[in-house]
């Protein structure tokens, strides 16, 4: 850790938000690549994405880029998309089906499995087999496939156990790629994961969304609602739990999660324009309890589980200054487009949303810079958001 | 000071263009902001742009952003546009009239006087009178509006009390912004600045200019038409005084200020095209003299006082190697656009100056830039420029 | 040496690719920059490119500008392109031809051996003697024009020495620009020249150059071609004589330098699309050996002589991420565009390998910058290219 990184944590005010320099020090932003971003889980997909052996994506984190591709032995596997000889980006297309990986430089291939299979006019000395692909952590939880780039990446197994059960009554197994969009965000990353963990501002920025989510408002007025939902949730075919490990109450060792379900307004069965379904029911799902899942896998990746889609959103940072969220909506597996959704429909919620967050989180940015910005005070409604910023500054410390 | 700073200000030979790291360097800018810009006074408009409580309007300056808004007792204030709670931006409209701001992140609401007046579901102890907008003082010199960063900003007192006299004559109290244009120019301020300060360039790069501006030739040559000039000042309703108090000769402790009034060429009454009056006579003026007065207000903002109307010139920085200026053409206060004036006619001289301007401030900071470039020797029409750049150096000196 | 450039040094393993920091850190770059790029000599173009006395071209380098400008006296110099005064860029044309240099922004007039020859309103006891433009190393050798940002350049004799012979051959002294492109590739200048050390890559990227040029395949399988072509080099008019003294071979305190000739595939004549002349034989030529030779210049510049035409390739740093290749073609002095040549059917090889050329190297300064990057093994193939990355690391060491 730089002397200016433990200065800026020695200095940070307790239980307000992070001072200006967490989001604009250079120095601070390596050592979160360091400590924050590479050593911890970040969803890349559902492995229906991955049908086939030899059926490749490209997934990319701050600058890097990994292929993700099936092996011959049905084995989904991460790869440095690195050549060994030169460095050159070896995969070019963001997906497809292949092989072989052929260097487009010099030629070099590598097998699915990220062996070294062909290489001219090498030294006779030359070992293949010591210059493969360098290989990158892939995790899957009931069908979510996850990317780590740190060498010894958390425990998977706590979140699989805990949210088996919730993730088979969303068909979490069964499920397809409707659509996916990615949005650059010109802000600090953190800055863009917070806006996610607060409702406070939902009712001020997203009237589409403030008019069925309850979030919006304060829990002790969401309590009614919330009775009546419990109160479906069996015949829905949903189970009665909720798991709070994410963040600064991650378990040792483990990767981060959350699972629970709150009420939506009355009236909305699911998260569209008219609280009508845009999908056919999930997994094994009996009908609408009027509620709304949130998953959270790590720290960067979050899904929202209506009873007819999964809405996935994974922020990431592209540089110090600029970051990324991309949103993937899943529908039911045997789901077909224009008969059993729509893609309008779909997606027309977290369109109107996302645009506005854009705005409201780069006009953040904008103001954080500012000489006369100093920490504020947390709301009530902003619990989450301060759990999260305890996390990354421990994060900061105990890894130094 | 850092030891980058005082190695260079030891350096810099005396008398002499700046040491190009004086242009290049961000350690040098850092000190700059904090020594020069912040803590001086910048011209932000005029009295007449705000008639009405409520009437806001958005000053920007070097990354900072700033409310400046007439309250419901009269008085013109200024703000941080920085929300107390996250840091956004609390105010996005360039200008405007509102009872209240609001925060268009989570909906905390200010007042016209910059006090939080609501901000929902924040804890108990919460107290809203501790959580106002940051001020930022605002200062008005006869109609002239300025804003300084500072928290003790330099006296205005000297500039109010000389100035009174040739600010009445030309009715400051009673102008109308007629245009405004803010231009972006890529090099570091001080070239920006420097080049407003000489008119050694006049003659090669401006002919419009030049064909009715004496600046451009030397004071001995200047001396029959300034005496011509002068003897018409009286029956024009102008006061013949001279005050230069600015930039290294600024008062201690005041804000730098200057006036002086320069016999344009034979036949022009104006700065227009062809010498001819292009609005109508301001203030309490009685007919033309032939001459034009310059205004400094502080070390950023110029003026240029015709008989018939004012140019003012605001130059920022935007960050190292960008700076802007803005440029203002106000009329007398009746004035009105079609009948007493046309847009053209008035801003054609400054439009054609400014474009012309940009471009060589450009092709000198890619030169200073250089390795082969060093110091140079100011010309005997460059005295003004060697003044403002010792004020500059003792400024950071001073301030360390 | 900075502590940063010099652990790098020590850390660089041996007969392997760079570290990823020696193509990323700003330190690296201007040690490179003072060590590396300045003190070397760099093709400007051709003789004939300033056939008459005021001829002027501006040449760029890394952020420097330089006129080159042919005097009453024939004598071809070059001068920085920094206004002694104010640092003013003096000359804005690429080209042209004048009397006087004068600046843009104040006027000052220099002659064409760079003489400050008018400068208005200096103080009486300014010496015009002593400003003018600074001088800038311009060398020749045999019609190619050269200059080196450097006080004392290395040496040109042995270049001149031993080029003699070979570049009569071609007629060097009588060549005439028929087009010229600069390619801004987005990767450090590093990459793109050893890019063009090694024709590795060729089989695979550039399937135009590689049906024709033999260096594609290994030197085993090139030597019965190369035998059949050495039995016609006389008969067609050149010298069978080779000199490697470039990078690493280079003579003390001379500029290294290099000729040679290689078969092209049968068929092939010149680098056209169907092997056919593309233009009139050069110089002293007699008629087709089916060879191509390989002209190097100082660290930077690259000829290819085909029988019918030269083409000239001058790789630059634009800054740290950036760099720049001018590809030129040149045919003997009297053929007539239309008539004795095609543009399009002369420019088409090097056009799209340049384009692939671009991709390649821009790929690959991505996967440099991963984490996962690390220095690679060269192939037999990449002999030059390695002999160049050690040149580059000794000049670091050795100039510290």
């Amino acid at each position: 850790m730089t002397d200016r990184v433990a200065e800026l944590l020695a200095a940070q005010p307790k239980d307000m938000t992070l001072m200006a320099d967490f989001y604009l020090d250079p120095e601070v932003y390596e050592a979160e690549l360091e400590r924050v971003i590479y050593p911890n889980w970040c969803v890349a997909g559902h492995v229906s994405e991955w049908p086939e052996s030899g059926d490749f994506r490209v997934f990319e984190l701050a600058g890097e880029s990994v292929i993700l591709v099936r092996g011959d032995d049905g084995e989904l596997r991460g790869f440095a998309n690195v050549c060994r000889h030169r460095g050159s980006r070896v995969c070019l297309e963001a997906q497809g089906n292949t092989k072989q990986f052929a260097c487009p430089y010099h030629g070099w291939q590598y097998g699915r499995d990220g062996g070294l299979v062909a290489a001219r006019s090498m030294p006779e000395d030359f070992d293949k087999s010591e210059w493969g692909l360098k290989p990158v952590a892939v995790g899957i939880v009931h069908g979510v496939v996850l990317v780590c780039l740190a060498d010894e990446p958390p425990s998977l197994d706590d979140a699989i156990r805990d949210l088996a059960e919730p993730m088979r009554a969303f068909g979490f197994d069964n499920l397809k790629l409707a659509a996916r969009q990615n949005w650059v965000i010109p802000a600090n990353w953190k800055i863009s994961v917070e806006n996610y963990q607060e409702c406070y501002h939902c009712s001020t920025a997203h009237p589409e969304y403030a008019r069925m989510h309850t979030l919006t408002v304060d829990y002790r007025r969401r309590e009614q609602l919330q009775t009546g939902m419990l109160g479906k949730l069996a015949a829905a075919g949903l189970p009665d739990v909720e798991y709070e490990y994410s963040d600064y109450d991650t378990p040792d060792g483990q990767m981060g999660y959350h699972y629970s379900r709150t009420a939506m307004f009355d009236g909305y069965l699911t998260g569209s324009r008219d609280g009508q379904p845009v999908a056919p029911l999930l997994g094994e799902l009996q009908g609408y309890d009027g509620g709304a899942s949130d998953f959270t896998f790590g720290p960067f990746s979050f899904m929202l589980g209506y009873s007819d889609h999964i809405v996935s959103y994974v922020f990431k940072p592209v540089d110090l200054e600029n970051s990324s969220c991309e949103i993937t909506w899943y529908v039911r597996g045997d789901a077909v487009e224009m008969k059993d959704y729509d893609l309008d429909a779909l997606t027309w919620l977290w369109d109107v949303t996302m645009e506005a967050d854009k705005a409201i989180i780069r006009d953040t940015y904008a103001g954080v810079k500012s000489r006369f910005y100093e920490p504020g005070v947390f709301s009530m409604m902003e619990r989450m958001e301060s759990n999260y910023v305890r996390w990354v500054l421990r994060e900061l410390e105990s890894r130094a």
